[in-house]
């Protein structure tokens, strides 16, 4: 790894955690005098999937803790088929580490596991920051298989991160231009790296995600007990996780402030990761019990 | 009027502005480096409904320009029964002033009437704040006959200013407490103020509000054409117009960012006054050619 005085998930060295029954791999880095910040990551992504220019950012003013679940990269076990599965693994790695209290970024498939953590135990969250993601009982979550999806996922000229940079970001000249600087971004990370997950990994969390489309009772009945205040955040033209389940959680959400972003799909804070950033920044920074910042 | 050092709706003298065929009233306070702040209000407001908790911080690093449009206050003329009409005025408005740039904030029906501008003559304005309000082609724009909103405006017990704060704040302790904060700083001007509108006003405004939901061609079209950055934000509980509209404008602006607040209605941007400027300064101090900030 180059030496850097800089805390960077570029850099950042690749810890591990026992308990009893895993060994869960993250990363710690950053300090300051706000709460510590856990990342929950997207599907099939590693610690390596999480973009420097979003990370370095916050970890200027607190530790940025990025998680790797069971199943995942060098962490031990197997991946969970459901969300629940998900947050305990999340929880207990908490325990492990002894964090008492903690704000939380979920992208994606980690939104749903902060979702349900904070619903688990309110007690450790403070705020919660929802990106591209989706409440239980949501629709068209992560259907691979439509057309606009599988047209990239299928076309044999496209490889790895290039696949990624069409279905993370919009079919437009600036946001594919902005997929092809967080691909690069990913890449600053030469040593160290985590392995990239199998179909094993894509399997398990599938089948999560249609549990996740799954409800019983009152609709987004469970948002409603969630007092912590949270942002949420999403690219307007997102195929993978569609805005309207970003529309579902802020207005079932009883403390929550919206936000999308123009010219932008699933990965929308890597693409606008300065207003990204500078955004949640200001949210965590707030002291207010109101989620306005 | 109370002498006073501090640019201030609650202490601008109105000014007035005489074009070869109307006499229009308005107000400018503030000053700074920042371009102008042009303000366009909602259904039957004058310059007084204007909360000096929005307009004053944002006075502290630009002028704020509150135009009363024809038939309104102390304004000539009559109000006219569409949205253009009421956009024609406005821009003979700043030809009057000799304002060839500026920054546009238009809220519910002053939101319409910027659309409608930017549209019209879209090299004066650099970006856009559009609240609680509607693109044309919007659905169920200020239907005051709706039980939600028609027990307020026929209840008895309530009588100007208490009828606003039940229309314009969410049915919750926290938003009822917040509308009443708003009617005290409304009533901190107490000299120079404008005449109420009448039921004139109200007739010739709710006539446009029908006409704007009414379109021809694709719907929302004449939104894709406007290139200027816009931030749209609305209170999730609006019942007066409700927030899918801004979803559609958001998601048909080429070029907007959304903010929707929890645990408020269509006065969002008076109960999160402190979120809401500080918001606004930050969208408006920004030069890129991005809407996020």
């Amino acid at each position: 790894m180059s030496p850097t005085n800089k805390a960077s998930n570029s850099s950042a060295p690749t810890q591990f955690v026992q308990t009893k029954d895993q060994k869960y791999a993250y990363r710690r880095f950053g300090a300051g005098t706000a709460r510590p910040l856990l990342c929950l990551q997207h599907f099939t992504g590693t610690l390596d999937n999480w973009d420097p220019a979003v990370t370095d950012p916050l970890a200027s003013e607190r530790e940025v803790i990025l998680f790797e679940s069971a199943g995942l990269g060098r962490s031990s076990g197997t991946v969970p088929e459901n969300i629940a599965g998900m947050a305990k693994h999340a929880l207990s790695f908490l325990d492990a580490l002894g964090l008492s209290t903690c704000d939380v970024l979920g992208f994606s498939l980690g939104g749903m596991v902060a979702q349900q953590m904070v619903i688990e135990r309110p007690s450790i969250f403070r705020r919660m920051i929802l990106v591209g993601t989706a409440p239980r009982g949501g629709e068209d979550i992560m259907h691979l298989e439509k057309p606009s999806l599988a047209k990239h996922l299928g076309d044999p000229s496209l490889r790895g991160y290039a696949v990624l940079q069409r279905i993370f970001f919009a079919p437009t000249d600036s946001s594919q231009a902005a997929g092809g600087a967080f691909i690069e971004r990913l890449l600053q990370r030469t040593q160290d790296r985590e392995p990239n997950s199998g179909p094993a990994v894509a399997k398990a969390q599938m089948t999560a995600f249609r549990d996740w489309e799954q409800f019983t009772g009152e609709r987004f009945a469970d948002l409603k007990t969630i007092s912590q205040p949270a942002l949420v955040i999403n690219g307007i033209h997102d195929e993978m996780i569609p805005v309207r389940n970003s529309y579902w959680l802020s207005a079932s959400l009883p403390n929550a402030v919206l936000m999308t972003y123009p010219d932008s799909g699933h990965g929308s804070l890597f693409q606008f990761h300065e207003s990204f950033t500078r955004q949640v920044a200001a949210f965590l920074k707030s002291e207010s019990r109101f989620a306005p910042y």
